[in-house]
């Protein structure tokens, strides 16, 4: 078995395999581990949303990111299928975030005002236009915001299209390899030690979502992410019931090809465990009829869960270590994994390759200051 | 491949694969017919309550019937555990029906009154004790009967105990045989055909569930059956939640080995698809938090459906066919036919032995006469 | 619920779907009726391969019929994902017939003469020419046809294409549905029985595959098909192991998307059971090895079995009966349902229009005449 | 949450789980911790035989242990069916060691030899007997040895019912639990640090199969084990073509409820990868035919692989780390898991409570000297 290798990445999720993908692209002879079976955490669990405007950000450097993603996914779509031959179910027909409260009302026109001021597309939708353009809407429903441009994908298939175009283009895939530490010589990467033997490469990308901070220790960085759970559930019509996104406080449904419908998504803070309570799903299931009633009468498909990797101001850490020439990060995407992959693995690709990245990181760099209120509230939940 | 059988019985779910077993023990050579495979009906989708005192029965043969067939559970689950292997989780700790009014109160005691007139046990348990027993009971219960016998068993294993007891006695079992027609000559069985050929037997056995009335009608029988579909889900727990059955209007929960928890049943009348509605799924979970608040903190695990076969007066059919010598039928269990699965296939036997049936089934013959009135509500339902 | 229609098409596979679905777009008030759940009969169970040309054909109606719905299949394919938003995984590479013996070198000659005379691409292709184009295959290889246009597509997603399109155009889809008889008046249709009540319509087509000679005998029509059961497995590797169909004698090789390859498929006549045996499973293990060595290291994923609807002269029915104004049968189409679906379901429609049909189908009316010895023969087997 | 407990145990695999049913037993508060699901790993993985005899042993210590355990599984199957309601599926109908060559015959007189100097039952059986026996043994069968007492259980079941049971006596389970680090003070346990924060105990049992050599390592113990990869499918007859399990070099058949078998397993040494690969699937198949040729027309049910732990000795490591006071291994069970359970969790809870082990396990200490030759030859396999 070869050993040798340019870049390790750790992690076989959406990010890491975004970013062997684009590694892999340039030329460059990646290993990607994963310590189990490709595309099973946070990456399947996700509804696929590409929710660039579905919420007012505080941070501008995250929604250009945001931004900037979202306009790669049609040309990457074609890319991923070609490679691959598997399709992300890419859907462009908008997001309707809808209003039932007058508090959201007022909320909601904010939102609009932040996406007009910032160049975006973002319209007001009166209770009528709403239910005409989505006639199971509730008639609860006081209104919306339209936003053409948010459209989503299949979480699953985005993460293993990655992995395997990357394998396609000569990437070399490693599942159920667990990497017990990162080797350094001078302050330098020099390879990986993993639970078959030691790899060498000069380069390694941390990608692992929630975990790892155990490796990144080691290292002497600490980067404080945390898991919050989030419970969907999905059920099809023939028909479908929804053309476009439907999104509102406390849940979101969104539709999928053939009549399925996923609906989304409880927040747990602090939990590592990946099950779905009766309470989480008992919520869902009010909150979904509350909004679309003729949910009532479609099928159960199933039920799952997943963990999203939180950081204390909410921003995906990116950037190369300081002290560690080599070693890399690109992890804490919280529910925005799916929506960043594409830029994530675009930047991550421009570093390693000593360009400078074609969208600004600097918020997102390992060693900003994470301000010390977070860190104790996100640690007392 | 052989072809000729003493009885050829068809419908491969709990009350089939009795009948097989308990013909295949007397030595009588069988052949058991199912369209698809195995228990993949009622019989896999109910919850396996043996419930025979927890309601009021109107019929005093029915009653009877159902005593007897709960009798029959410890001996039968040694029996099939030897020759099949299956464990058949018969649970012996008895049902609660409790109570959330004060009407139901008064039903309850009647219902109490009614087992104590007919010799059997079902004692008033208060509010209090109702929670010592259960502590995780709700503090809106106001008391309750606990009816000792009333068990529960694995639906699924034991109607597969009961095919592959059959098979190690010698039956013969196929899966996806469709039988198209009965044969006569002169007004007696000869064989049946089927799409993999003729069987020759002297006696056929319909044991079908819901279906197969296009058969009988060729035989000049007019059986009717309609399905009530049932939705169930279930939950699980390290610790067991309950240890005894709890039965309330509208839900019951089963607790099943391991900490499983099964949560029944919705009611559908005149259903013959098997599909779990969003509706069903949201009820059940309202009504199980409301007996059961601890339980919104259990593991969901999967939700099912199954079609149950009533018949205008609720009773089963159960025996020779008048005109047609050679033809039995036992078919129109309700949400019964786990519970009367093993007296079925004694009686069902006995008929066939051309003895008379160890229990009086005068009440269940197929020329009974069905009060008009119930045939049209159950039509225009 | 609406009880009436303009035409009931029993049979929720691919054929059923398509005549649906092209009925649909005309603008016909349709109810598609199955009778377990859409597409889980031989429709899902097929590789999905398009071999208009992987066989000589004897007949010619064939071969013309199975070049032109070859050639229907990528607009299609955009159509079906606009209208159900299902990806059909459209496979264009074509596929390499090779040859393992001298009689099988001379044998795929005869048939590349036999599609040159037919205006048809075919390329002897040899032993380096292969294992150029397809780098795994064994060394055993002596050389092979490559056949350009026959693709191939992910059958069960076609078929639920089909059925969610039509739904998304107006079809009513019913499933759990199951036809008792069809009630005709005068020698013409006027509606059908189902378990869940009556239905009115002018037409109904039968497109059942294997089932339902009870219901045209109803009619006076007698339609033999055989079942023959094949059996197929899958393995997935990450970088695929081929890129195009490799079919031989007894085992062919289909790499569909993500690096997944199904290996087909058995050939057992007269079989109604759809279990997969572990015969089967050894004989395409040592047939997929001896094709394509790497095989061996590939991840196993899992076997399944289907039934192809077989015809005593290997030609489906098409056409209206003659006897029964307003019936129409598609049925029998072998291993070739899904390369037959799309122009199957523009003839059918075409004649339901009263319309000539697009194709010449005269071959496949339903009162031709069937070789007796074929008929012999096949019902010996 | 609670964060203090006596005893915290990693891994929630049989033997994990067979400590905490002990501890539990014993009244002591225990958490047990499980990075994934419970019962997940080898233990679900394995055909649960309790070969005590079916080797030759070169370790008397270990034969006596081996036989102490399967010595236990008769009232142990009664008692965790009591406590949890799970059904271990102990069959006791002994193992036939089957001869497929003269070498063999010669070697499997010298393990009866072997045995009966040991006191311990063991027969030869001939061609005939054997065939008697098990009618569906192959022809090329030249006899074998019967060993009565080594029945099997069902390995997933046992599992589940040992931490069920502990649950129901008062443990604490907790799923998707990381251990991050073993805290120690003045060289005594204090804690742990997991995933959900800091839990105090004074006593830490390492049960992790395979891994963790990360956490030993922080104490200062190197205790090498090396995964070796099993792969195993089943099929399933309605009646059993199997009464004992039938073992051979390279290939065994294990009869379970229900007419299925369980057919293993193949030996992939240094693999921790756990997926199953065609060539592994193959030789199973092959063997399997060779033994029982009858097994070509059972019904492929699945395939699944799992990771035995092996040790450079062969022998597990059982005891308390010489240099942290409170630290406990019980780990290495390579192939014997599932027979050693009982014995594994009677003996650590014996060493936990400080009473000396009922049976001797100094061959098993953890500081025992491992020859360096087979350090060497293991590692580099």
């Amino acid at each position: 078995m070869n050993t040798s290798y340019e870049i390790a990445i750790i992690g076989g999720g959406v990010i890491g395999s975004s970013i062997a993908y684009h590694l892999a692209k340039q030329g460059q002879k990646v290993i990607l581990l994963e310590k189990g079976s490709l595309a099973q955490g946070a990456s399947s669990a996700a509804a696929g949303m590409l929710g660039a405007q579905s919420e007012e950000q505080e941070s501008e450097a995250f929604f250009h990111l945001a931004r900037k993603s979202r306009e790669l996914f049609p040309l990457l779509a074609t890319e991923l299928k070609e490679y691959s031959g598997i399709d992300i179910g890419l859907v462009s027909k908008g997001t309707l975030k809808v209003a039932l409260t007058v508090e959201q009302v007022k909320a909601y026109q904010k939102l609009i005002s932040f996406h007009l001021r910032a160049g975006e597309q973002a319209d007001w939708i009166s209770e009528n236009e709403a239910r005409t353009m989505e006639p199971h809407l509730s008639d609860q429903i006081l209104g919306g915001v339209y936003i053409e441009k948010d459209g989503h994908v299949q979480a699953p298939k985005l993460s293993l299209a990655f992995a395997k175009s990357a394998a396609v283009l000569g990437a070399v895939i490693r599942e159920f390899a667990e990497v017990r530490s990162v080797l350094t010589q001078n302050g330098s990467i020099i390879g990986i030690e993993t639970n078959e033997g030691r790899i060498d490469c000069e380069r390694v990308v941390v990608a692992t979502g929630t975990g790892r901070s155990d490796l990144l220790a080691q290292l002497g960085l600490s980067l404080p992410i945390f898991p919050v759970k989030g419970e969907c559930f999905s059920v099809t019509t023939h028909a479908p019931l929804l053309q476009r996104t439907v999104f509102a406080e406390g849940c979101y449904l969104v539709p999928k090809a053939g009549g399925r419908l996923v609906v989304g998504a409880t927040m747990v803070e602090r939990s590592f465990e990946r099950s779905v309570s009766v309470a989480g799903i008992t919520s869902l299931l009010m909150e979904a009829r509350r909004l679309v009633p003729a949910i009532a009468n479609a099928t159960w498909e199933s039920a799952w869960a997943g963990l999203r990797p939180q950081t204390p101001d909410g921003l995906p850490y990116l950037g190369e270590a300081a002290g560690c020439k080599g070693l890399y990060v690109a992890c804490g995407h919280f529910r925005n994994g799916i929506l960043l992959s594409p830029i994530t693995g675009e930047v991550m690709a421009d570093l390693i390759a000593g360009k400078p990245p074609r969208v600004p990181i600097d918020a997102f760099r390992l060693d900003r200051t994470l301000a010390a209120a977070n860190l104790q509230e996100k640690a007392v939940k």
